[in-house]
């Protein structure tokens, strides 16, 4: 029997929507007042799926999703400047989509094959995006 | 990759439970207490899904569907009653599995061929009823 | 050392703000939307205050306010319009404000003298009102 | 049309997570903290889904789904731990993703069938563990 | 009898906490890596305190408190940078405490006298800065 | 001005409302199904005042009082048996009321003079506890 496991975490960073290589004027075109420097308390949710270790209980233990969680995103983009602190977003305008793009590739190589499930962010209670199927 | 992407929006309304052709006591016995004239805070979230636009990072400009929520729903629904203001609702009783067909019924046209991924309403924080396969 | 206690129940009910005694324009004018009739997930708040009993460690039985809550408010409007069904209602608009003027009456003669401390009524997640100095 | 309906319920409950057949150092070496026991506010959602019943509206009266999670799973668990006092879960960890998978067990054979969709349990508002597709 | 009325509005915005007449390096010591510019969903309520109009059931509408909140605040702060953008946060570290006591200066002139009771600030769901004694 | 400052941190822990001098019976007569061990997710805030230090923005910098939170309190009931493992609450009955009384005790010698304005304890979503006048 497949079993979802689900973590958030939180991290508070500013962003903009804006294309470096566009002007001023093309970016409030098409952004809006999302063009301005402004910020947000993000949250992130990761789902793993997989079978049930009889030993543990466990899919995967939470506190080394929790701390993969940390040392692959957390501790790169939690009180940072998303559009110019964080190397691997580099060249993306950031989105909660690419974000959740981003993150998706920066935890699948360090998760065995198969167990990453979905991952989301929220920028607000009201809006998110998801890379995965998730639950 | 498909992305998937979230949005909520909220109404107040006032609804009853109850189908005009039976009699008071056939509909308190099939809705019990929601048979009452009654009202919630409505949350509606509305997901969409499909490729993110390499120029902007958005696979729909929020803006858009968040208008596009309002214009086609919200505004017919809140501050209203549901059973008799609505037009798109007579005949229905307005359950929050109706309430969420009849949404999707409403947003579908409006959205490019296959964006939409699903329809979620919740009457509280204890129940909701969703159309499409989510997230 | 006074030890404050705060009990939460919720409540659904219909209500709209008008006064039977005006024309609808004119309730219409004073009141916006919030004419029409609605409705909404409200929560009730009630905070008492006192000693701590040493033997219970309470200051009052949590089960007992939750049931004078009950008995007292929330059987009577839960499921109901709060305009039309509620006779303690009867001859005020609905208003935050004056649920919680209306509840407080209701609670303050069944509890020992002095315990109440404040009755507060959220309607949505954005607005309450609040009676007494509570905490 | 497919449409999916969620409730959810509440229950507190104490556990520890630990093998009684293991050593007290084992169990701390698989299980950190959580090995002590502890307690959690735990939240049940429940998901059915399948066709809308065109006289009531309904999936499946939630009342019905409420007394079910009731009857099977809350009464069982509430106010408990869950180590020792429910027959039901002797024999496993009590980690979410076992209590999921076992209260998935309790609640299908009491549904019509092909009518559960999945069951989440919430311990915090920052981890939970999925039996089924979800939503 | 006084009546509190309290009102949410959220807005985005980006902030570091760094006074510009320090250096980069006293500017860590003081605020650690909140010297760094990031940004929150922040919440701002407002609580008044008055008597209620019999005519209205109201203390204040909130549909007055809600566009001045909006006039005097959130226009000015929505998508922007605290630091940098707001012209009555010029040469204060933007703080929750120096935001909740500058709109309090903000607000208090706009509202007749005595009404204004608190304004409390939430940087995210676990602090918040408070002026006035609220409720 | 004085301005208030909030910090909330949450823990895990398990509990029983009983008096081990008293009989099962008298136990359960006193505290129901309390009686028995159960678990919550509690929610500690803790909220201070006093003025803005001009240097800083601060009243009390939130690292210092978080720090202190953990020190003083967290690390000692989280993940714990508050009836057994706690060497500051024996001799009380672990109700929220007695463990607001107790982390009051635990923090006011820790602060400086008059800083402390209360201490609330959240069990549930539903149900809290706090000593001071708060906010």
């Amino acid at each position: 029997m497949t079993v979802l496991v689900g973590r958030r975490e939180s991290f508070n960073a500013a962003h903009q929507l804006c294309d470096p290589d566009l002007s001023d004027d093309e970016n409030r075109r098409l952004f809006g007042k999302c063009a301005n420097l402004h910020g947000h308390n993000y949250v992130l949710e990761v789902v793993v799926a997989g079978d049930v270790d009889p030993a543990t209980g466990y899919v995967l233990d939470l506190k080394l999703l929790s701390d993969l969680m940390a040392s692959q995103v957390i501790r790169d983009v939690d009180h940072r400047n998303l559009n110019t602190d964080v190397p691997w977003l580099k060249g993306c305008v950031p989105t909660a989509e690419n974000l959740a793009q981003a993150i998706w590739e920066r935890l699948r190589p360090e998760l065995p094959d198969g167990l990453l499930r979905s991952v989301r962010i929220w920028e607000t209670d009201k809006n998110w995006a998801q890379v995965g199927d998730g639950a």
